[in-house]
């Protein structure tokens, strides 16, 4: 393409994504505090005027930020799901990836901004609504990914601990590294729930 | 005791008690950086100077906010189990008072905290041990209020998944009341530690 100028379209959403990135990288190192749409669009080496152009607020970076984080979360479940085995040793896999999920950097970019948001209306009218369907679409997914049968009484309230639990795992994970932890309860865990959803499963 | 003076070691306990519960509600209200040892001062009624002398530091503060936070914590906890029945019906107590347990305006502040020492290496030194062992004394508790026997495999890790869970819990009531969707939890919990533990307790 050496001379082939980038669309407009093109350009813009790459910008778009340039300055997302930047946005959740600040928010994790320095806090929501120490960073505005200026510090971030100087991070993404995107002008000031181009930042504000596509993000007029921290507000409107975040909705696009939490956008982002919650898709590419369910992208890598279902990628990292799609190879695994079926049978009896699937449960096990499928707990671990569920409750590694809040592990990574972006678990520590969204808590800064809850942490914010629990002392700030503006960003919390913002974030609640994302948050909810982030949250829907995440126990979709998990369902899917366990092949359980949600009519089933207590399936879902399982699977909504399963979830719970993993953003506790996440914060045990904020500060020290809880991996060795985290994998006796992954064990322990994927046996509750293979003994619990018996008889649900369709694996 | 009118007309008695306070003895001067009561007098310091007092001040020192007073200026951890405003630096509670501090950090809870206004989050780590819309706060300072003055701001603090100001809202317990005591002097700057006074304050200074007590905690030079808003980390020293944050230590002995921690370490109440903590005890007070367990104490409810102690309390509120003192008036259970024993029994079946027990488990299901015990797990609502588990899982309600970082619900309330002690988390919110301690949430705050740990957003800031995920960025802030001084605060994550002071918070890290102090954490450890709130944690520690939170499990004890919890083993002893269930009866059971942590010698027993998988014992240990299904406390422990259980105030995992109930952080996450926690995260999940900060922006939004929770209350309704975290009483379907309790319950379908509290019947899955039954049949885990089943044996193993000493009810």
């Amino acid at each position: 393409m050496t001379g082939v100028r980038e669309p407009q379209q093109e350009r813009s959403r790459t910008t778009r994504r340039r300055l997302i990135e930047a946005a959740l990288d600040s928010f994790g190192e320095r806090g929501w505090h120490g960073v505005t749409v200026a510090v971030i669009a100087e991070r993404a080496g995107v002008s000031r005027g181009a930042a504000q152009h596509h993000f007029p607020t921290r507000e409107t970076l975040v909705a696009a930020a939490v956008d982002l984080l919650g898709e590419a979360q369910i992208d890598e479940l279902r990628a990292q799901a799609a190879g695994l085995p079926s049978g009896s040793s699937r449960i096990e896999r499928v707990v671990e990836m569920v409750l590694n999920l809040y592990t990574g950097p972006l678990f520590r970019a969204a808590l800064q901004l809850w942490a914010v948001a629990a002392t700030d209306e503006a960003l919390r009218d913002v974030l609640v609504p994302l948050e909810a369907r982030v949250g829907r679409e995440a126990h979709r997914v998990t369902v899917e990914l366990l092949s359980v049968d949600e009519s089933r009484a207590g399936v879902r309230e399982l699977v909504q601990a399963t979830l719970d639990l993993a953003r506790g795992l996440g914060l045990a994970n904020l500060l020290t590294d809880d991996t060795r932890r985290r994998r006796q309860i992954v064990r322990e865990w994927a046996q509750t729930l293979e003994l619990r959803l018996a008889g649900t499963s369709e694996l």
